[in-house]
């Protein structure tokens, strides 16, 4: 069974390099894609602080994708985990999620700051971020090597 | 330009109605696809406490994609919004994603609570959540019809 997306816009960054890290003061912008949509479509997203940007690593090759354990950026001193244990790019449809702080709307325009991606990114789908959707971080918990990895992610 | 996807896996959950509401209480599994993949994909999962599952609202017609803005779920009382501005199903490539409790991991499967989807859904990603991906609550800021939408979900 295959399902088949239509990109919703594409992501316009100075980012294109092979960046791993330091995202967190990056600043890009979402272009819907006008000939599927009027402005409408994101009306209403301005009193959101945040947005839910869901695209492809459209650079991720196919013949790199992880189907068993593996240490996280190859670092050994890491533990083996499962691609569903990572968020990396090399997984199985090579999705991204990534919530953003929206810094602006205008027309079809998102301005996002925080948005780990490179220029030309394809878009699938825009959510505003609910409180109720997003756990207490002091809930949330996780191992050791992913608090290490994330220490100079954004 | 065309993204084909294949899912990694379903959704097995007792809820199999067009419940809106009172999500929280759900407890749902998510089934790898062995034909795919071997349990190791899964490795190390349950050292988080929560996951994020990208699905596709399988049941959601095409036909009834909203591409103009409108009134969240019909109501009135709440403004016109752009379906980008909202998190409903009849979206441009049917796409959720939904942060949700680890119950346990366990061979193919992972139990999870507060899965908004119904049995059956096919499951494209699974991706752990890391605090460092979440933004503060306090610093979430939505607008007052999503609060109110919100109060009877989970």
């Amino acid at each position: 069974m295959e399902i088949i997306l239509n990109p919703i816009g594409r992501i316009e960054s100075r980012v294109d390099d092979k960046r791993d890290d330091d995202w967190g003061g990056v600043t890009a912008e979402i272009i819907l894609d006008s000939a599927q949509f009027t402005e409408d479509a994101l009306a209403g997203l301005k009193d959101f602080s945040h947005v839910e940007v869901i695209f492809q690593f459209h650079r991720a090759a196919d013949a790199d994708t992880h189907f068993a354990h593996r240490h996280p950026r190859g670092n050994t001193d890491w533990p083996k985990v499962g691609i569903f244990a990572q968020r990396g790019k090399d997984r199985p449809n090579h999705l991204g999620a990534t919530v953003c702080k929206i810094v602006a709307v205008q027309g079809f325009t998102v301005k996002v700051r925080g948005l780990d991606a490179f220029d030309g990114t394809p878009v699938l789908d825009l959510k505003p971020v609910m409180r109720e959707f997003v756990p207490e971080r002091n809930e949330i918990g996780q191992p050791d090597w992913a608090t290490e990895l994330m220490k100079k992610y954004f």
